[in-house]
């Protein structure tokens, strides 16, 4: 839950006994969408940044780190990839990723909350700024729905989703899961938001998601990634697949020649981030029972 | 800066504008001593933890994933160490690893502060359990005097120290790390808390560490790992020696036949954990005018 307190700081609670904060320079945005609270503030240590019912979804400064990741590693292991599926990313960051692939020629953007894509645009113009890029298209409409009802094939879908509460909920369920998988091309790859193996609550959502795109997929795969912003700072992404292996499969040297400049993301942190600490380890193994 | 308020958190001040608060149960020690301002506390998240000068060095429910990658990825790769230096560690974490191969013959521990060490002793037995081991001499002196007076020969060095302001100061000195490769055996390796990448005053001593131990071995190689209770949760510790590489001289078979039961190590990750972001590379590369 989001609290201001009189001396402007903004917390985020982890947990109701762990909380980060950011000393606010201006509150910028204080609304309601017909799906969820969303505010944009502006910060001294983080620059601009937006939250969905008060949990942090980008700052300004780490944002490179999440949609590098999220892009990057599939790309790397697909470099002949044209056609993609964004579920959320109303931010426009996992999309601006994609863009700069010449190679890729189409993406379909879905996106629940429109007013999150408007926000953007007008407060977030370093994540917004590849919205209007011809080859991307923007639907505004429930991604569980799109998903059930799309007779398209993409080479990749990525899940930039909230967390699973609220209206990110049926974007981990089996269902969502299984009709993305009928929308992969051959060689298709799904990468999602996996949550993080830390705290409690998420280390749950972590197991719920993975132990559905393991049921789904024949390779379902987690891989890590420093995001300070966000709990722990040890947050996750699923890389999903019924015939592409992250690590065995990647074109190393056909993406270091495409020369895409990167903060975060290189070829041999691509190989490193999929090996796991043991307690991960652990707890995606005991997924079973997960629901 | 440490500041408790009425309704107990501790709060602890990533930078002027970024803070992490953990609620506290119970405030168990306030004291000071001849070095340092010393804090022990009970919370309900993370366990018993302490401070020293308001900041947090371990926390009952972390210090596993910071003693183990110390204290492993160096025995990985001289799972034949007999003798070896802790300089700092008066929590007895980065001993208890150590000691927990049968390998290990000797072990000086260079602790300025005894009153940590005897504190550790009363309230956190999770670290301080191995503080007797027969094998074990504590050494409550100055490691910086210690270093520069010793005539042993260590095949391992590890540097855990507080971060380099105050009492941690002379640790990431030039003539500290001179005097501890001429400790060093053949073949010997120094492992030193290195700071983390992403709060500029942290990065700034990475880079100040960085610098020297480059100036000063060989191999001067750097790897990360994910510590939640520390500023960003994305922290690293450094790998120097004249001999031998981190990576390429592993024994990794060897080190897995030892049925070492870890929580966060294992020998892919110890692979993985070397590949590091571009921007952590570039701020790295760029230590040369860092004093």
């Amino acid at each position: 839950m989001p609290e201001t307190s009189n001396d402007n700081w903004f917390y985020e609670y982890f947990t109701p006994d762990a909380k980060f904060g950011i000393k606010i320079r201006r509150h910028l945005v204080d609304t309601k969408s017909e799906f969820q609270k969303i505010d944009f503030y502006d910060s001294y240590e983080y620059g601009r940044f937006f939250t969905l019912d008060g949990y942090i979804m980008l700052t300004q400064r780490d944002e490179f780190i999440y949609h590098e990741m999220i892009a990057h590693v599939p790309m790397a292991v697909r470099p002949d990839a044209k056609k993609a599926l964004i579920i959320g990313g109303g931010d426009g960051g996992t999309a601006r990723e994609l863009l700069r692939y010449s190679t890729i020629q189409h993406i379909d953007m879905v996106e629940i909350d429109r007013m999150v894509v408007n926000l953007c645009r007008q407060f977030m113009p370093f994540t917004a700024c590849s919205l209007d890029d011809p080859r991307l298209n923007i639907h505004y409409t429930d991604g569980v729905a799109f998903v059930a009802q799309s007779q398209q094939k993409y080479d990749l879908i990525l899940v930039d989703s909230t967390d699973p509460i609220g209206v990110g909920e049926g974007l981990f369920g089996m269902e969502f899961y299984q009709n993305c998988k009928n929308l992969l091309a051959e060689s298709g790859i799904l990468v999602n938001q996996h949550e993080s193996p830390y705290y409690e609550d998420d280390a749950r959502q972590m197991m719920r998601a993975h132990a559905k795109l393991d049921a789904v997929f024949g390779i379902a795969a987690v891989y890590q990634f420093h995001m300070p912003t966000y709990a722990s700072g040890h947050w996750l992404f699923g890389f999903a697949s019924d015939s592409v292996h992250p690590t065995t499969d990647i074109k190393e040297d056909q993406w270091n020649s495409l020369g895409i400049a990167t903060k975060y993301y290189n070829t041999a942190l691509h190989k490193g981030c999929f090996a796991l600490p043991n307690y991960v380890q652990e707890l995606l193994k005991n997924t079973g029972m997960q629901q």
